[in-house]
């Protein structure tokens, strides 16, 4: 069965190392999956925002955590939503040639309030979920008041770029390769930690399994 | 003597939850510093876009690397840039609290293309530096004809807002701490890894001691 394919439009057509870019739909959502936090792009009186805020999803759409830029969100307001994930420099035996290694999506689209409480609840709990397996239920989820007082954003996945690279650097087959310059990838990786309690909590509070299990664990 | 402080512009004015906020420069350089990868905001044809690319710093300019944004900014562009550092996930007894610790810096200004030569070399050491520092002496540097395929961004580090929330969750004093749910931090690291050869590299290749070093240290 052939993957599904991201339509290549004036927005998500790949202009530039195009080599990196992919329409691959299980790519877009590889990376959505691999992170939590993604930077969310508005126009406010004609000058970019661009805020940090957590996200989750669903097949067809992005739930964001309403932020500052809600405020600027008009109905039908374009927004872009990018995640990246980092993992690694490229150090290549010229300057010229280093670079990253990194997965990123790039979402565009019109953001939309997310009014309904029926849709407001489930989209926080996809967010929650999509942070933290298992912490809707654990925790205590919210009351009418509290849901009243989020703001949701949502946003439909249809028209996305994916860029990914991977791999060495590419002068390795070139002139520079005669330097005998030690070429390669430093990689990054990020780690859950050991959860930290809240110094209030009654000492034999038990970390819950949904929780303690991540430490250790990769991230992105 | 009292540390600089960022001016407070209607850009920069922290609105929404003002105790994350910062107004330090020394927080900006900070958070500037504990990175290399960044997300660019640009407005094309009226709608936003978000880029991650890469940046180096001095005391008064950010330097970024061209990207496909680049061939929208004319001289005098306003951009957006976001450096975000995740440090873990405040996970509260209810979801309504639920949040991430985190440090961001959002810097405000018009982007200006980097023409001059020399300008240009200092600001590519700068950011080849700033990602990994030894680099810039131990590869080869630029030649003429590279300097001038490279497309290189300035951005004054005059108008930035810093926002960082650190520490444990806000609900451990209200009647939800009643509940017996475990709550606190989960925290999130990135670190470097072990050095990956270019597979096209001669096998008694040493690694060279900037980059061996920085295995298994902290970044972020």
């Amino acid at each position: 069965m052939a993957s599904e394919q991201l339509p290549e439009t004036d927005l998500t057509r790949h202009r530039r190392l195009r080599e990196q870019g992919s329409l691959d739909r299980a790519d877009l959502e590889a990376i959505l999956d691999a992170g939590f936090v993604c930077h969310l792009g508005v126009v406010v009186e004609g000058r970019p925002l661009v805020v940090p805020t957590v996200y989750g999803r669903d097949e067809r759409q992005l739930y964001l955590h309403g932020s500052v830029a809600s405020r600027s969100l008009a109905g039908g307001t374009p927004v872009c939503v990018t995640v990246t994930h980092v993992d690694g420099l490229v150090l290549a035996r010229s300057v010229f040639e280093h670079g990253v290694n990194y997965r990123s999506a790039m979402i565009h689209g019109e953001a939309r309030k997310v009014t309904d409480p029926q849709e407001k609840l489930a989209g926080l709990r996809l967010l929650t979920e999509h942070a933290t397996p298992g912490q809707w239920t654990y925790a205590r989820q919210p009351s009418r008041k509290e849901l009243a007082a989020t703001t949701l954003l949502a946003l439909r996945l249809d028209e996305a770029s994916v860029k990914i690279r991977t791999g060495a650097p590419d002068d390795g087959d070139g002139p520079d390769a005669e330097l005998g310059l030690w070429a390669g990838v430093l990689p990054l990786t990020s780690a859950w930690g050991t959860p930290v309690p809240d110094p209030s909590l009654p000492l034999e509070t038990p970390v819950p399994p949904h929780i303690a299990r991540r430490e250790g664990t990769r991230h992105g």
